[in-house]
């Protein structure tokens, strides 16, 4: 296609100019890290290692802050950081665990997340969740394989589950433990369905409906597998929980 | 229609002429004590009063032990007793919470069953399992609302529920409660699905999907709000332990 | 059924006599306002109404703080009314637009909730996200009627809607508002998806399922049409938020 | 299988001749010129080379005007490519992004697309679009990665798309964009839906649900993918512009 | 709830006043009829006569044009009517059939608009889709119960169908009649899927998913029953029409 | 709506003028019986008394052979007769349990249909079976509730079944007796899932999809509760039986 | 396992000994023939060529008439002709387009199966259901790329279709072509659903709905892609016209 | 992450210190032989060879009795064996068939298992379900391909089927032979849909739904393929009857 997307200039008008930046295959949005306090992340899925590395290069040159790459598998990655190399760009840090591609990673925040997964099967889905948490100034803590299969499990953690500021619940099957959480602890509770199982479980699907029909009240969920999408909930929180004035006098303090 | 059906003699030849008995509107299994300790249960849904009393009047005059009727509203648990009673035939007795109709229940069989719900909601279907549990001569006792969005409620009833023989859990919304169950108990245990809940619980299908990907090893699922369902699964696990022989020695006894 | 339902004492051993109180047909969680901020609430389809005041009635006794009762028709208010009069409790205060009975709300908690609908229709499922919140110390604003199909209607209050602590956003239909909403805020985003629409809206699986595949990162989901569900959500926001301890100096302060 | 398929003569009757042609294989369509204002189109999935080259030879031979295939892959492109230059065919012109063959294409008709996708993972459905549209005598413009989790980019270009003939919109996920563009602009707008995006994405299904739901009103939708299908629809609406006569006094002229 | 939407004045700020009027209960678009040539129009589900009647009156002084209620029952009419009448406003012309209430009817736009349904219980839809189409200046003629399941009666108005300036097939069932359409003619289809049917039909399901998948090319698909979306969408190809400048000479004129 | 479908003559030119008649809300298929041996159907739902009075007359006039109403409740019944009767129309046979209007049944075509249901809740649709099969000249035997959960009732009846030209079989829940009886025949059997059953069994789909998987070769499948479709598909088999020449010596005759 | 399954004797008692033969992983049912004039057919998938070539061994050693292998693919045909010409065994007769491997064909029975295809795509299909059709003695013409996107191309061959005694109807993406051509014959029509097509085609499942809820009455459906199910139902249906007694006079012969 | 899961000691407290292990990975369930009778199964898919020796060794170590490994390739189930081998631990025996490892198989505890299949694909399930059954005490005969479209192939070892203490009924397709099965025995039935089949089989689902909606009471379902899923159901069973006391006297022994 010719036309508009081809050129490279500013999208908008002469107001908005610094708003966002066409690569003709993409319009890149400068403005996210203003109004959310982060810029674009890139989904690397479906993109070339050259225009991740287009891409990332514009953020880093244009904007301050994390930038992040994520669902980058590492053959991608390493193309990736050819690419910036090359172009004399720092190519950052991969956690190939988390398949994510991060640079600048954001000071400590002040929030604290707790990254609870039902089985082994959903340990990929907790290390994206947690390194993008991390990229992004949040503090981290993990508490593994604590499924409702054997109660006692998650019965050992749960004090250190609901100090947390907000807590990341990851699980597939029957999704169980993100109300068995909820039931435990008042903060915000994040649910990730994984695909983890088979036949009735779906891809997903059934856990995100179970999750969503949750008897505990006040569960939050986010699509399936998405550690990404579960970490920018919580960065979300910490935005908010960022602008907080102090806590007026006989409301009491952080009890945690 | 003319023909076969309009008839109203044995369904057989000879030699199995007491095996089925034609009504015309119905062939009626008069075999099924034999086969499986228990006569043919009529569910009452799409059945007028009149067809009802015939078929509970051809079994109570051909079989013995039990007979029952499930799914049967007030208004037509009238309309049977009044054409029993016209008939000259017993009209049973009617139990509403549990929409069940019975005759001559079966004397207690050591076996008990436990009945577990999520929430009230699960009432009425906890009512059936346990009526139709009752008349076929299970001892059942009840554990109602003890959902895991508060894990204390059930840990408080655990080794109660774990004396069992076999227990029913009986839950809607995202149905965690049987994996839960599960994995606290080492009897069978059988989930039924309830229609409780909305909009993401599908009436009962993302309950059954969960509970059919349990995390819990060896949970069985029956239909959605079939009390009944699981009534019978437990009358055919007390059918095995009736002719199960003594423990042989060194194995143990009941620790229940 | 017999045995442990029927009785109605505590649930739980000495030790945790106050957690849980058996009512023979519920079992009352009693211990939830010390997890998590707020008592038990009382979902009243499929409830008598003298079951309804009754746990009401359990919970005003042995609790302090906000007491509720949602999706309760008129007709149903008036009985429970009625029995909790009879029996010399306060009967409440009963909003019919959002179907919720409540007793003692709670002081305001510093945290503001921006409620905002897609279309006229989803006016029902805003009314009980408010009454909810409301009733439990939170500050809510609303935004009517501002969908996508006329976007200058969003833009006008995207401001306002940005200084909220947490962004309540109700949709129907396609429910593309709650991606509109999340890029134009940094403050945790609680999308409901309502069953307004016909045909391809799939009574709101179509909105649950898009909104949860929203291209705007963060965007939490919870079940077809509670407005419960995300006031509870926005609940445990303000939960975290009131433990926080002042920002430390160079962070800044509030901005909204 | 024998019999009629088998032979390669015209498949109608003699006042038909020119209407069908029977390849054994296939019967083509030589009439839909006559009807449509475009032949045929060749689908590749499922096709050997060498059946893509023998339709492909008939209708060039046997009709004037463009001829397309489509979702032809490279392999497959260099197949038809070897047997048409074997036979001492033109072998036309191959747009690998777009996985288009085409031959004679169209003079430009006078009807002005605009092609809008959501974002990147959108291109090569956009890329199939404007190559069916620009073959067939479409002209077309583009606007690339402007979905509304960044809205400042869509309304920086509002103005632009208004003034085009037709809008087609390309988006995954939820689809949300298709809302947005229609509530901005006049004219139609066709709605393409991608199997971009991951779980409750459900490979497009929810954008094409979410699309068909749309709170904008007149909205169009083609399957999931379907650039051609889009394209093919403008293509529809061109044809009905050429057919219109000039504008009666006092209605005005064109106003983009 | 109180705040912004319980105002009564213009929901932007001055330089956008009269882009939307705040209702309290509705945010009233009033620049969609700059934008596309026909003001919001009023869906009545889930809106009392009284929130009707106010919109409608707020419509009728701010606008000029045609004004539009869709699936407004006759009992709803009557209470709309005497809403008005009381106000002094004029009450509209009711069409029963079609459920639709209008106001100032367009002067005819030139453009032709065939309405063709498989079966006579389609009729409901066409009708709708014949009113609105009517009421927004579009000429409309009707093809009633032409299914596939005779195709001569399809043939035998072929002919006349073709020279509409769009078609609006309407279907329940498999929706077969669209794809037969399509093959007839060269202008735009647009397919009404219709809840027509029982079974597999999956209540317009099956009829929206069978269209989606034409083998005819560039049909596109509306909503189930949504015969207002179809004239809707047919209006916006008027709209384009409209704006189209005489036809080139060479190019040829209307040959319908 | 005006225009083509307000006329009341042929739909089609001089040359098949006798083919189709418009009623203005119907275009009736009159050439059926030529092509198919048999008229069209009437399908009550959505149709008023009088619109079906209309077309039964139109068909009783220009057609012979049988006419028929289906899926006609008593209500509606009675209004045809009375519009019948006071158009000095013969207002035809009313069969309630089938819900089927009949006039001229068609001599017996020497075809023989055995119908069989799994369960008593299947009646119904066998009665629409039956009573359409025998008004189009087929002969009906009945088996009825003949399920796989009594395998004995079935094979006491298997050779009977066996002996006729085509086997109809209606079930609902599972659907298993399609499968069960296919395996017992070698006739043609076509299947008719019912809407029977709760929960998992989803109106009728399971059954569907389970009689379309059957492990037995050759089954045919009809639409939900279609006693109509089954009646038609087994009417086809008899237009196919009488076309046939004698069989050739050495081949045998009916051996049933 | 052992036991039972590891035998290789006949599978019942003295009295049925020849019914079914046990070889351990497979129990083969030899009374096949006698019930429905054809032995079991061989179903490739999931088996082993040696397991595979012990079954036809088996077969034909045991059995007179067609023995049948299908979805075969050419690697694994290989394998069982390897493994049954090292036996001793006749390898029979592969057809690689139909992945059909077959011995000791039928003699044609009289019965004529028309084979119509949509388009090119359901070619393998269309060449499994002809190759078991001819195989089990029908004779079989076929009619390919009809579709009712060029509905001329149906009509010039239709008067040939109808002169069948069984028409087969192939045909994805949404199966329209069942309809047309079930209104335009009247003798059996089975549909086969296939899963070409993309997005809303969902792998065939939109085209069996379609069918299931075709207009035209009495199409039976088979499961999607299932040649081998459409031949069998076709194979039924020349077993009941081979076992029809001589036409009686005054009801005529064979008109097609 | 760091943090909890990275440590390797126990993860509860003092008194609970044997009731879970961390392994970083995963935290292994120690008390499940306790409560269950059984120690936790590893689930091998998603897991690497070494954190699946890693468990087997810590299982091995900490308890007595069976461990077992499910779905292990054989690929897989090598490098597990090199990985223990190296470790001093024994490598444990290995079911290519069934896919399972396994180590100090249970002595037999007196419980016959039956298990049945319907066709020959069903192989591999029956095969994971015997081994898993067999390693934990219970008593395995195999009744194979035995479905219901040659009743008589059942019907000839009803008899040894019904003398079992549970049935395991595994079936593809349409899952019917799971309702004739339970139509035939008294004792438990678990039924295991696989994912045979093709089209409507819907990879398992129609056969889940199918088993779930049986005609035949008290059936219960595990999940898709779930052989071990059934083999755990089964060991339930068998731990309920190992602690049954004596039968009393005048109620019967074992009449298997």
């Amino acid at each position: 296609m010719t036309g508009r997307q081809s050129g490279t200039g500013p999208a908008g008008g002469p107001g908005e100019g610094a708003a966002a930046l066409s690569l003709g295959f993409a319009t890149v949005d400068l403005d996210r890290a203003r109004r959310q306090g982060l810029p674009e992340v890139i989904y690397a899925p479906g993109k070339q290692p050259g225009e991740i590395a287009a891409i990332a290069a514009a953020l880093l040159a244009r904007t301050s802050g994390p930038v992040l790459v994520t669902r980058l598998e590492p053959g991608a990655a390493a193309g990736v950081a050819a690419e910036l190399t090359a172009a004399g760009t720092q190519p950052g840090d991969y956690d190939p665990a988390a398949r994510v591609l991060s640079w600048r990673p954001a000071p400590p925040a002040g929030c604290r997340v707790a990254v609870v997964t039902a089985g082994t099967a959903d340990g990929p889905v907790a290390d994206e969740a947690a390194a993008v948490a991390r990229a992004t100034g949040l503090e981290v803590t993990g508490f593994r394989d604590v499924g409702v299969a054997g109660l006692h499990r998650l019965l050992a953690v749960a004090g250190e589950i609901a100090a947390a500021d907000v807590v990341i619940v990851i699980a597939g099957m029957e999704g169980a433990l993100a109300s068995a959480v909820a039931g435990l602890v008042g903060v915000p509770v994040v649910a990730v369905p994984t695909s983890t199982g088979y036949g009735a479980a779906l891809d997903g699907i059934t856990a995100l409906l179970a999750m969503m029909s949750s008897c505990a009240a006040g569960v939050c969920v986010v699509n399936i597998d998405s550690g990404f999408g579960a970490a920018m909930a919580a960065h979300r929180l910490a935005f908010s929980l960022r602008r907080q004035p102090p806590a007026p006098p006989g409301r009491g303090g952080r009890e945690g």
